[in-house]
């Protein structure tokens, strides 16, 4: 049912924010755990496709990152997908060890936002929305 | 394992880019299916939270929007869980019908991206890379 992008239908496709970047979901491609969520620009995407490792572009450092090149916890791609409006990529990958610098299996474990935390006023408004 | 963040720790945590957003990821709570990437304020998260249906910000129309709201393909929000460095989201839904505007059940079914097609002059690296 996927049809495949050639890198020139790729880039006419992408359409990067004023920085030139993307946002790329990180998915373990069997259990499907959302990992994380970096950025990418064209050259940090053909970097990945080119090499097999999930590769960023670090906004507050300003340069490129293989994932787990220093942790050794390297995120190899199994696909990428291109969304409908071009500004998110879905980065299928095997994650080695686990996805977030701070030790965690994911970057989403940080915590969960209480359904009725937005309105302290209100707590019984909120209670039953989200479970 | 999860620890609940109150309201005013998830303000404290949040780090939103220079326009006041972070990137919501819907994710589908039973399958695991990645379906779309949008994009939230700290408002749109309250709404979030408030109503039980995910509410984003449009960065094109500049202005919220209850996803489903004209189309009925809502997401029903069943938690929301913030990143390590609280620039992102991962909102996990009962996604109603289908999640893109397109018409495909996630947005993601545009195309996958050929593992060789960044590199047209030396296909043999990038092949096996990606699978």
């Amino acid at each position: 049912m996927d049809s495949t992008l050639t890198w020139s239908q790729v880039r006419e496709r992408l359409s990067p924010d004023a920085s030139g970047l993307v946002a790329a979901i990180a998915q373990q491609w069997d259990t499907g755990e959302v990992l994380m969520l970096a950025w990418m620009n064209e050259e940090a995407l053909r970097r990945t496709l080119e090499s097999g490792r999930a590769t960023y572009w670090s906004r507050s450092r300003g340069e490129y990152w293989v994932k787990g090149e220093t942790s050794g916890n390297l995120q190899l791609v199994k696909s990428v997908h291109l969304d409908c409006d071009g500004d998110a990529l879905l980065i299928s990958v095997d994650q080695t060890g686990v996805a977030c610098h701070t030790g965690t299996r994911t970057c989403f474990d940080v915590g969960v936002i209480a359904a009725n935390s937005a309105d302290a006023t209100s707590p019984s408004q909120a209670e039953g929305s989200i479970r």
